[in-house]
């Protein structure tokens, strides 16, 4: 883990990492240390990047005390596009244009993606919790995208304690989920024009966690209201516990 | 509207009254007026009475400043029981004895019960206007009969500016949802023994609302997380506004 620059702002430390080739940030509260203080991992949404995440990383400090990190997904923010990345950006352009349905589409890119993401996501723990000396209780936060990867990531790593997971919901991220066994809060977009709602209530039903809330609201993908947002973060909060 | 008997614990004057037969109560902050108070409906569940609904009442009134009222529904508290409750009592144990299922047939008689219901709280809030010489905004909370009952109240009923339902969900509730159009947040259990999840789900999908939020958890009828509750609190009290 290669550390590229840090900056401080109202209290808060922000640091741009590199490992293996994978661009990252941490936040976390100036002069504290990072171990054993709850981290939660901000994974974003199809098309934006890590930088998107820094108000909820600065709430995540300012406001509980924790450490927030985030990093670009395959084929988004700094890192280039392959091949792959790019037919899918001229192809998906290509099925709005022709009013096709894109959900199947962007399944199975968004697999592919999530495929190439979950061991970067490991790595980073691994990096952190060796630079840390050891790691607090980690949560795992990212809706859209950030579900298609979150949810294979939380199956896989016992690290990932609680998540936010939402605006997801196609049968290749099915199996994933039932081996989710940790309190998740699912949100779900009544009116979501790029998600089935069968396909998100199926998810949702899907997961393996006794302990599991979904909230759905009117409107569709990109309207979920900001009291939901806040909600999710005092959801990971109370699991995530206090620092104190 | 005759007050039967008024006393007062912690700041919480509660008065029970009857209106034709129908026995109820009120709360409100001692000494203060109701008039122009926010003013929160209590609906209970089925083989519930007004009573209750006593802790969620002296919330509304300790930490809003709310007013708060509560009814007992037909055949249910001190009321009679018609020789259709009887019935009914009768029929739906050996139903359940039976292992047979009871969704419609629960459905069916709490519409019956609903039909009588909504024009005694049309009455109460009549009433209470006169009473208090005009009313504030109002609230609905209510669950399981509470929103067989509570619905089509919303749909009729103007002054109802905002409400909490769940736990419902049958064909014969959904013309009434469609016809609700104020802000509702409405609980769901994902794994309701008494109330198919699709139906609850299509009658969420059915209300009118454009502001309408769904919270679905793991767990039975009768285990709504307490933190559910308090949320919904929370939501009506945003929706119903600050006592300055």
């Amino acid at each position: 883990m290669h550390f590229t620059s840090e900056s401080s702002t109202d209290g808060v430390t922000q640091r741009h990492f590199t490992l293996d080739g994978v661009p990252g940030v941490l936040w976390q509260p100036d002069g504290l240390p990072l171990g054993g203080r709850p981290l939660v991992l901000l994974g974003h949404g199809g098309g934006q990047h890590k930088l998107g995440s820094v108000d909820r990383a600065r709430r995540c400090v300012r406001e509980r005390g924790f450490a927030a990190v985030a990093l670009d997904a395959p084929g988004h923010g700094e890192r280039p596009r392959s091949a792959q990345d790019e037919r899918f950006a001229t192809e998906i352009g290509e099925l709005i244009a022709a009013g096709r349905p894109i959900s199947a589409w962007v399944a199975r890119h968004t697999a592919a993606l999530a495929e190439r993401a979950v061991p970067e996501w490991v790595a980073v723990l691994d990096a952190l919790e060796e630079w840390a000396e050891g790691l607090g209780p980690v949560g795992y936060w990212g809706l859209s995208l950030g579900s298609v990867i979150g949810i294979p990531l939380a199956a896989a790593e016992p690290r990932v304690a609680a998540a936010v997971f939402g605006l997801a919901g196609h049968a290749s991220q099915v199996e994933a989920a039932g081996r989710v066994g940790v309190p998740v809060e699912f949100l779900l977009q009544w009116d979501d024009e790029l998600v089935p709602r069968e396909g998100a209530l199926a998810l949702f039903g899907a997961l393996g966690s006794r302990e599991k809330t979904l909230h759905a609201n009117a409107g569709g993908h990109l309207e979920v209201p900001e009291l939901e947002l806040e909600s999710s973060e005092r959801f990971l909060a109370r699991h995530l516990g206090r620092v104190g």
